[in-house]
């Protein structure tokens, strides 16, 4: 089969595997395409809460006209028995005679067994094919995996001069409703939301994805260490339907605890750094509940914490056309940086217009 | 003749016109295209100091191949006896039997005379062709006239939060080369580049265009209501070649205006308002002077200034990929907004990547 080929259906595969992103946790997002002859006979993707997987979608799709044909899945299938058999094994027991993989899964339970494992079947695997967009799609999974965080998105949305409301508090609404409506968007492919308690405080937000016709929504996460959150704020009232994690410090009153266990919320206990949640073990925590993509949408404390601690992947900065004034309410709080070079720059990746505003995306040099 | 092809000629005497800009204050820069049976026979702009003019220079060139041709001018030719007779009495003279004009002169010296001439000489004038173009193109000028101001681009080079320097002062360098090589471009663009007293304190600047091959230079311009500026500095050493004026205060010292303009430098006295030089009143001199397009480098006590004072046309907005904190200096200064309504809103016109960094350019909603 041509290269050319190739790549054209594990593109295919990606933009199947792109429809769980942010669904999937604490699984990965993949995606699967079987050719059998040159046509398309099976298609899956993982599917909400991480089961089944994309390639059990795809061969029950196909049936018997697996046999003989090509499967393209966008990441290394696995090789142990979890909560499912292993893909692995359903790929061979379904005759495939050509297994094209993205990019490995270096999840120590799989780490090149699962393609040792159709290799000795007598499958001929390629791998490779797209790497570079696969893993970028599945850097939260890898995050997950291999740095014992889940991927962070930044987003920030200020006025020129980095403000996020005027001296008096108004904030509503610098960016215009495109800039809110793409936020949503961003939030659906996540697995959560994140504020700070100050956040959750002030602008007492519901955090869920609204207006798209998206029938799930993202864990909302809130940092508090005190657990000093408005107990009859939009959180908590819909604290149980739609999950809320309070990730609070050691010291945060038994009794609130009980409140909010109360209304439904996931507690977290996590150490405190400086007079703060440590930032590091914050997301090592979210890691650990199966978290893999995660959304800030402030405020302006834990957003330097989270830029200070180096545990922000992308920034996702709006721009609204006005200033605010050295006396409006900084976006970004303080930093401590001594020099400049201190500073942690980021590379700009893209830039579009949303509505009036200008969205400018930032990636973490590695 | 065709509107395209009219159209065609005028872009090209746009083009022309182009060149002029930031060299031909207190005149505006003009393009003329001469067309004889499909050949161009003469092309010109406006001279660096605004002689001769576009019409001048393309008629020269033209000699007898203007009779009977048709001249593409981007603004309405003169009708006045200034220090040169007026253009259009020179297009009657050539011969031309049609002319093709972009833009009114709304000089009250011109202001439809110049159209009236030679429509009274017998040659036929079709207006308003690439007028958008040409009224852009034109926007210093036409504000000099109109509203008795330059036109003024504001530039802000900052972090993602709008800080200019670290809380130890620290700001070489948070944009790339890139980034100020565009700016010295920018600076070659228009006639004047300008700062508050506190930057030429601080930075000690040149604001001169380097590294371009421009071989000429904009006036450099410093708002400083007592005179207490560096006279050692690279603008004082450097007043004597390249043009420095200073704005300054009824309550500067008479020994430091002596001093000042002793170093070559233009003294012009502008009230003060609320403590500070009064920014209309600036921009009203400015103009006086005869300057059609300013730039302004900051600082951010500066440009807070002019921007609450409204005399902003546009911003050009260079975002470093990183984050300061609050802790660093604000790019802009106090605005005294009470209300978020109150903020002027500008137009997101463009957006680009310069090296590094992202530039987004914004223009005043009329």
């Amino acid at each position: 089969m041509s290269r050319d080929t190739d790549v054209r259906h594990m593109r295919h595969a990606l933009s199947l595997a792109a429809r769980g992103l942010g669904r999937t946790w604490p699984n990965p997002a993949v995606g699967c395409v079987i050719l059998h002859q040159g046509r398309i006979v099976g298609r899956g993707w993982t599917q909400p809460g991480g089961r089944p997987h994309a390639e059990t979608m795809a061969l029950a799709q196909a049936g018997d006209a697996a046999r003989g044909a090509t499967a393209y899945v966008t990441l290394e299938p696995c090789s142990h028995h979890g909560k499912t058999p292993p893909c692995a094994e359903a790929l061979v027991a379904s005759g495939v005679s050509r297994v094209v993989v993205a990019l490995g899964d270096p999840d120590p339970r799989v780490n090149g067994r699962g393609i040792a494992m159709l290799q000795s079947a007598g499958i001929d695997v390629l791998t490779g094919v797209c790497e570079r967009e696969a893993r970028e799609q599945q850097q939260g999974f890898l995050s997950k995996v291999v740095n014992a965080r889940p991927m962070l998105t930044l987003k920030l949305a200020m006025s020129w001069d980095g403000r996020i409301a005027t001296a008096t508090g108004e904030s509503q609404w610098i960016t215009g409703p495109e800039a809110r409506r793409r936020v949503h968007a961003m939030r659906a492919g996540h697995d959560a939301v994140l504020v700070g308690g100050g956040t959750a405080r002030i602008d007492d937000p519901t955090l869920t994805v609204r207006g798209l016709g998206v029938d799930y929504q993202p864990v909302r996460v809130v940092m508090s260490r005190r657990l000093d959150l408005p107990q009859t704020g939009n959180l908590a009232r819909t604290a149980g339907e739609i999950p809320v994690w309070i990730l609070h410090g050691p010291d945060a009153a038994p009794e609130l605890i009980s409140v909010w266990q109360g209304l439904g919320a996931t507690l977290i206990e996590v150490p405190v750094t400086y007079g703060q949640l440590a930032p590091g073990a914050a997301m090592q925590a979210l890691a650990e509940h199966g978290l893999t993509r995660v959304f800030c949408e402030g405020g302006g404390a834990l957003s330097a914490s989270l830029l200070s601690a180096d545990v922000v992947d992308h920034v996702a900065l709006f721009t609204a056309g006005l200033g605010l004034g050295a006396e409006g309410l900084p976006g970004l709080g303080v930093l401590g940086l001594d020099r400049l070079a201190q500073a942690k720059r980021f590379a700009l990746a893209r830039m579009e217009q949303v509505g009036p505003d200008a969205l400018t995306l930032w990636q973490r040099i590695c």
